[in-house]
């Protein structure tokens, strides 16, 4: 229907914007007519066509990076130590801005998920015992998320790496902070029970 | 934060989305992401590039167009004597999505608001009224939005129009189709009562 009313610019454009996860196609709509009223969709299409330009996966914890090396691995401040193991570069992203983590990452891109036909192989799992490997690795946080998916994950790499000497660990579990106990799922308030702490 | 974590290509479209209403800091995130993993980001940067190749605004409705006069003021089998005047094209696309309006259309290109400095000047009002005057059109429908500038506006072309010898209507307000009565809101469920219909 829309093929008779708009340019057909404006018609691909929209089509584009739907692809993307969670925008449909109302949203598509009212984003386009928002660039067609801004200069932005010059800006948006050139760093859209340039987003891969000189992005490598980083040799070491295959984080993207411009760098073979990314600037994390080659920061001589952070621990070599210990490795905080993620599914995917956002998730990097989120525990950086906590400040709170001074060690390397490692990337997975991705969770075993066998629904989407996702097995170990598939993943950056071989790297990373590859790197642990007689390395002096002391710690190992497996932080992928806390669902099926990412427990079934954590515990394939647990065993993996069971004849390590290497202390491995993972994310707390309990109330969000500045969350209401009654808005607490199930789940989260049971954990919160078994894992209560001293005051 | 960002900067020491990620590629500067993949921040910039990161920043780029972060414009868009609606889309805020973390979904955009998750949108370069999504990019990053698949071959779309070429596409949409072409699409976002050619956005507005050759768009203008139809001379006569000024709604937007790849010719001078768009295909439905061009389109014979659409009545003459019908003009419904919206705000913006997206309005149009709604409308057409219905099947059941024939007539033409007049965008406004916005609502009149004071708070941001638009006036009726602003508006392609100057250019309805010269469409409208003498033409031998017998009904403007006023489909602007039913909040206070959307009604505003429509009060001031009606003002306008009050000399010419037209039927100027505006659309019905109800029930939506399939709400439910207890859902409805106040000012609709009041409407609702006030209009209501023999059977």
């Amino acid at each position: 229907m829309n093929n008779d009313v708009l340019p057909e610019s404006v018609n691909n454009l929209i089509e584009e914007f739907a692809k993307l996860p969670s925008i449909g196609p109302k949203t598509a709509e009212r984003l386009v007519f928002y660039l067609l009223k801004s200069e932005d969709n010059v800006s948006l299409g050139e760093a859209s066509l340039a987003l891969k330009d000189g992005v490598v996966n980083c040799e070491i914890c295959q984080n993207f990076s411009t760098d073979n090396v990314c600037k994390i691995c080659s920061n001589a401040n952070r621990s070599d130590d210990l490795i905080c193991v993620v599914s995917q570069p956002l998730d990097i992203v989120a525990i950086e801005k906590t400040g709170l983590y001074k060690g390397k990452y490692h990337v997975l891109h991705g969770v075993i998920s066998p629904v989407d036909g996702v097995g170990p192989e598939d993943l950056e799992i071989d790297s990373l015992i590859k790197r642990v490997e007689g390395s002096g690795i002391k710690e190992i946080i497996l932080a992928t998320n806390p669902n099926i998916e990412g427990e079934t994950t954590a515990l394939y790499i647990l065993r993996k790496l069971k004849d390590e000497d290497i202390a491995i660990t993972k994310l707390a579990h309990g109330l969000p902070m500045g969350g209401d106990l009654e808005y607490a799922d199930q789940m989260t308030l049971g954990r919160a029970l078994d894992n209560r702490q001293a005051f």
